[in-house]
């Protein structure tokens, strides 16, 4: 079976053409590929199905074996491998996901695809939907967490954010804070946790603990809830570059969306030997 | 550049074929390509390359860019691999490594690479060999750390090695008494140590904390240090099976050397599109 490796950011994926079934059951197969030392090594599977109203449908199978619903990181590098397989004289493509109909549009230099712009949707300031204990503006609320005290600004940008500015991402108690705040007792559902600095007019440095998963390279919502956050606080305009460790996303606030801009890797292409 | 993932019991190793200087600068080259997400994901590269007195050369170039003498896991995945590309007629070898000529064995059966057998060399119970302060036998030796105190035997397997028996390997404080082992002011150059359970007459389950490393799935130099400890103190034979998270090796101490044999799995061949 061949398998292509790509990343978005260093959120890292094995990308299947599933067309004739190749990846069996998926679930089992991504717990196997995906495990770092006996396996390929990635967050997860990308599943390239034919779909009947969509170029293709893209599943996404985590590494435990969950299925996700959409992954802004995952459908960059889906864009990317579908351009370059199948339709290389296209720029933008309508791709089925658990999330509906996603429709990525490719930037091109020289006929090399230099990144991928994807709507991500809008986002809710509405305490509830994201949700959130207590009543009024998710915006400037004080929390406890790991006995320090912090103003956060909380949103959906389709899963819970949280947004705590900072004068630097790199002197914040990242391991305490970032567990005690996912867990704080507000957030019912748990919340991701993105530590924001500003380094520029529009450009900001950004730390996310991811929900459940810690540590993460980048996170795409995470990095659109920051850009939206920041703007509804007047700190940024509508469009922000996020300096992630691995590289740059450029995030565009319009009226009713949010569109996320940010490259897409090849690692290898290979053929599994072991499955 | 042609890549193939292998492993040896979860040690993980990216195998290139080196004889016309495809890797270029390996130390930069094993940085880029062992990171977990932005690159392949491996614990060192292995690199085939002539050599005047032996079939090949084998250099192990760790994921930091330091260069390895020897490594136990990784020579059983160099064998079988030359074995594959370069000479299926014969099961035994000779391999220019930083420590020496090293003569791996293959196991086979149906024509398929089954197992490999390595001479790992004479232990040493000479405390200051180990380098270990004190005098006397470096066995049933009292050690406080962690605020617990523990019987530990000390051996030197080419390197620094303790071994430490417990009821079940699964309930002692592995993250807190791991590393206060390692860094106990008796072992001046530090120290691998290995909790080891009796499963049986010959059958042993080991998990090693490693000098510098942290938790390995599978240590080739501990499995050999945990059975020759446990033959001295007449616990077991000189040969037995050591059970670690992702299968077995089998350790056999002889007169003046000991063996090891364990697998070497293939993960799969690919084609690196990024460098």
């Amino acid at each position: 079976m061949e398998i292509t490796k790509m990343h978005g950011l260093g959120n890292d994926f094995i990308v299947i053409d599933n067309r004739e079934g190749a990846a069996g059951d998926a679930a089992s197969l991504a717990r196997k590929l995906c495990h770092r030392r006996l396996g390929v090594g990635a967050d997860g599977l990308l599943l390239l199905e034919d779909a009947e109203q969509a170029d293709a449908r893209m599943r996404i199978i985590n590494a435990d074996g969950s299925e996700a619903e959409m992954c802004g990181n995952g459908i960059r590098c889906f864009a990317r491998y579908f351009h370059d397989r199948f339709a290389p004289d296209r720029e933008e493509y309508a791709f089925a996901t658990l999330a509906g109909i996603m429709r990525p549009r490719l930037e091109m230099r020289d006929g090399r695809v230099t990144g991928v712009r994807v709507d991500m949707g809008a986002p809710s300031f509405d305490r509830g939907a994201i949700p959130m204990a207590g009543e009024g503006s998710p915006l400037n609320v004080r929390l406890e967490a790991a006995g320090q005290t912090v103003t956060a600004h909380c949103v959906l940008m389709g899963v819970p954010h949280m947004v705590v500015p900072c004068d630097s991402v790199d002197d914040i108690d990242f391991a305490h804070l970032g567990p005690a705040l996912e867990a704080h007792p507000q957030f019912p559902r748990k919340i991701n946790v993105n530590f924001v600095e500003l380094t520029g007019p529009n450009t900001v440095r950004v730390r996310t603990w991811e929900r459940g998963a810690g540590p993460t390279m980048a996170c795409g919502t995470g990095a659109c809830a920051t850009a939206v956050v920041l703007n509804e606080l007047g700190l940024t305009g509508p469009a922000v570059d996020i300096q992630l460790e691995a590289g740059c996303m450029h995030i565009e606030r319009a009226a009713q969306t949010v569109y996320m801009t940010g490259p897409a890797e090849y690692v290898f292409v290979g053929e599994l030997l072991s499955k």
